[in-house]
């Protein structure tokens, strides 16, 4: 029996998914793990993205946003200059950016995969240095290689695996989440994916699809108890929105700023201590960042006045990306035997049958 | 008896208020308000803040944020690279802004205000025109000088007054809207306070207390009925933050960016159509701008590690600002005769009541 | 006999330029002034650009850039959310925007040129404070209307007429320059042209052709004078660029960047009194902006791999814009009766003549 | 006999630098460099920049600036968040970012100087992937210990050395450059300094002291010969503004900013190709990230009306520190056999000569 996701425990989110309700419903996008749980202390991994999948090299337009930049997103300069995504994305602990980077380099000389003379990957971290021994390093070039090249299209994990396997969200166990949405014809019929690595918040701000869910389930809070209440949060999430309409650069960035409104959703208040960084992509024209030899290409493009349905779909799919992530991470022991507990599903239905937000319940309203 | 504010109906918010729940809260903090309803179709106005009163002209550290910019901020380009706010901030209709803008340097002038040897007023607005005739141009000079002289501190008006008049929120009347927070002493004790000109959303998206409100009171709605269900969101939020904190400029263009988060909680996805542009300043810090006579200054500065508890605030008064502008607003009719029905108090309590999430049930939970 | 500009006293500039060495040599731009010269005290008026000329109102693709933001560019959070231009641009005096700005608006309206249901028009300025009196508010509406209303193609005049007409450069009369670049067609053939409205620098930096002119000419400059020496760099500079060239709006920003480079090779160091604020547009790609029913469009775009001539056109027309304004302007005496000088000519071919810099030597080297 | 650097070579230069016209003019700033140049084909290394020297672990405030975002500055956001810089800058090849940036961790780990509980390392970039094998990763982590391990201030090594030991500039051998301005006592009296790791620009473009050298010295550019005329500019330019001035991190991303007017006082028009970014940090206010128990400290800070002469000293030193990686770099011949010339310094004098701007004839002028 497969793990339930949000939805199967009647969690009322708006809008109509993808059929695999993932990132990867978006055509092409292909996603791979490398999980590293090793003796006490390692808790860890890699998540990477090809945007059109590890064979087609051809880079896609994006745009970036750092809602709050206590984080690192290599490749994020690039990105906002040039308005292209040159290769796969790495997801890591924030200690192991570094290997994650080169290692994809080293990928992408043996692929053949460099567009221009160098390549500046993109790879964005959470710390998990609470349940992985982060200062170990435990990440190693075998690990990314291992998950460039195992990426599938189709249903994708979700939880302790790849670069969200020691992560922790509102103190639950958190970690790695999709989600999409697939609009109706009239509104373009395009696909939005995200794909989120978990790992903020504080207890008390728990909201799901509405509900406070965090001022009624207060145990197993480690970060919050007695005098630690007041302490910052020190987590980050990291949002990969790919879509396959025809958006410019520009409008790309904006869809990465949604993903704040998304994760605004779920109770956060972007705290100092997160690295809030969001990234969009569109697979949509194929061969526009070479053009013909004069460097001329023909494009699709989609007007401003039409954005808002994709604005919606992002916003919506982070959220469910997130609360997703938490439901199906597991309880994990880690570095210093730290506990960290999963969201205990049904309590969370408890809870939010107190408020008539159950699904089972609106179906009678 | 005055009217209620969205806390008396049992709105359920967070946090605790300074004593007017407002952004005079903030010491020193005055607002002023020209409303301009004339005839079947002006129905508009403008607002103002003295960041330090009418009488001090000491400029104060600020930062802004544009969510979306399909709105104006006139001025955020020196607050940005100066990090100076050095006079009062207007809030008006789109196509008034230059009248705004012009008669706040008229009245820097008579008042010797101005800093530098030219002054750069921060002027915003959300845009009228569907109740008000906004090609008209009806905010007059006149109009711009008396809510400068008639500023003041304490309990300001909210809903249909100011720049507010004419505005429409989630399909129902909106306008001015007003909120602080006081933070307990052990946090630092500081206050944050917005005033927000709430002129956005669509009433599908409507959210208070995270219960999808929305969902429940379609009536009223003339712009998502039928076919226009899909139109785009064409309003705009304007939030300005107050904080007596001592915080720099680029602190408090991170305080500026927490009100997307609280516009979020309202429902909104920050669609194409909409201006979401936020502007943050602190009254700490007086003389910073000028220094001695070699330009140095002694400041108080608040750690990043510290400002935790200040985003929690801008994100909560933020959105309590909204619900209070939709609380205070009265039905209107403007230009062509549309009318536009005011949040209607008891169904609203009606559909918390249908969720618990009214206050006055949550005290028996 | 017209009037030399800086190509004809023998000033060796780069590259080549479109038929009228102007703005106007972008198929479509026309240019309008009003100039405002009244008693001794109004030296001032206005500028305007219509991109693609007064009749077309289709929105073009364009970014902005704001090096040093003390000054104002309004309309500028949309361009750069959006990506578009959606009407004139206006050029004038710091503390004229306003009226500029609403004036824009109504001629929108009556000429049916609002392409969404509002506008909000970019109008920059520089403060002529100095030889106008910028208080007085001498710029009217009806001077806006005559700018709009007689823009031109072809030709355009410079130095001290519409928005220049009071400005100050390096301390030499400064206002509006205007300068263009044709691309050889194997680089595609694109024009780049600029249109500056000049009015910052001190004449210790004044730089023409690499020569530190402002070392030698060290007569007249009323700011540099004695202890004035170290006085605060006032002024600012706007700076337009237009193209036919077919860029996205995240490439025009990168075009708009470079008016950087071309004003430091003038000397600036871009003061912190200097609102030195650019855009870019493009006249390609029409009705992109609305697409068809559904909001699709089919563009043309140029690799970022071929972009290089277009930011090197950039710089070179903004740096001979400076210097035509410079060149074209002509001495003044204004408010409180400041006299400023202008450019002598002879002097400067002279100190270029010093050091192997005048054309007429060149050739012979 | 030391060797000459540029302003031995007669090149007038304005301003006037600290005692060793380095970036170490700062008072607590250390550099330190590791040379890798094995074989035929390993031709890097990495450059570090202890803000305040190796020992003293204390953020520093700290704002950067992307005029060309074709590279990588890793730690980016988090500077631009939160206003603070605090480890060491690593400056390394494109390929290598990676492994110096984890490097750089694991020295924070074992020297007990991370600043919160995890690290995000400035790490930046340009590529010498012409005369080093850069896709050989030749950078290893004792590299990086080494050059960490082995910071000093005082004079300072320029040329092919550490991050620049590969690098082409203006088609002559770059690398590394170091500069500083000491500015009067009644300017404040502050120092400035810049490290540049310089690998940009085309011959025809390079322009020194305002010299058109370039169309000069044409020999021995291997990029532009023949049809390669029209090659795009694949360089990149990193420079480290250091000062003690006490400046907030909104003035410190002033500072960086005007780093591009330097570079393009040497010729750049700043390529799509060229990763130019920049960051500078200020020594001041000591203790400032942390502050007291509650989170507050006491600042210094500079008035905006006073920064001018930081402005021009941050052009001016990067001016001169480019030109010092030229002067100081020698011939070299790297992967594939690629042999690159220093710059001739007595063909440049003769040039300069020409165009009398040798300091020795400028004497007699």
């Amino acid at each position: 029996m497969p793990k339930p996701r949000a939805r199967d425990l009647g969690i009322p989110f708006e809008g109509t998914p993808g059929p695999c309700n993932a990132i990867t419903d978006v055509s092409g996008v292909t996603v791979g793990y490398a999980t590293v749980i090793e003796g006490h202390s390692a808790r860890t991994g890699v998540a990477v993205i090809h945007p059109r999948g590890s064979k087609d090299h051809d880079p896609v337009f994006a745009g970036t946003f750092a809602f709050n930049g206590n984080g690192e997103m290599t490749g994020a300069a690039w990105v906002d200059e040039g308005g292209l995504l040159e290769g796969p994305i790495g997801l890591t602990n924030t200690h192991s950016v570094g290997v994650v980077r080169d290692t994809i380099i080293a990928w992408e000389i043996k692929n053949k995969a460099i567009f221009q003379k160098w390549t500046l990957p993109v790879v964005a971290e959470t710390a998990d240095g609470w349940l992985n021994e982060m200062n170990g390093f435990h990440v190693k070039e075998q690990h990314v290689w291992s998950a460039l090249d195992s990426a599938t299209s189709g249903k994708i994990e979700e939880g302790n695996i790849g670069g969200g396997t020691g992560m922790i969200c509102y103190e639950y166990k958190g970690g790695m989440g999709t989600s999409s949405r697939k609009l109706p014809v009239k509104l373009g019929g395009w696909t939005v994916g995200v794909l989120a690595q978990c790992n903020f918040g504080r207890r008390y701000q728990l909201t799901i699809a509405g509900v406070p869910v965090g001022q009624h389930l207060k145990e197993d809070a480690p970060f919050t108890s007695g005098e630690n209440m007041l302490q910052q949060d020190d987590g980050s999430l990291i949002a990969i929105i790919a879509t396959d309409a025809p958006l410019l650069p520009h409008q790309l960035k904006r869809l990465a700023k949604r993903a704040s409104l998304g994760m605004a959703r779920t109770g956060s208040m972007g705290g100092n201590g997160s690295g809030d960084i969001f990234l969009a992509f569109s697979t949509a024209n194929p061969g526009a960042a070479r053009g013909d030899k004069d460097g001329l290409s023909t494009l699709k493009a989609l007007s401003n006045e039409h954005i808002d349905p994709l604005f919606s779909a992002s916003v919506l799919a982070t959220e469910e990306a997130i609360i997703n992530s938490m439901v199906a991470a597991e309880d994990m022991t880690g570095h210093r035997k730290l506990k960290i507990k999963s969201l205990p599903h049904e309590k969370l239905k408890d809870v939010l049958r107190m408020y008539n937000r159950l699904k089972e319940q609106e179906e009678n309203r």
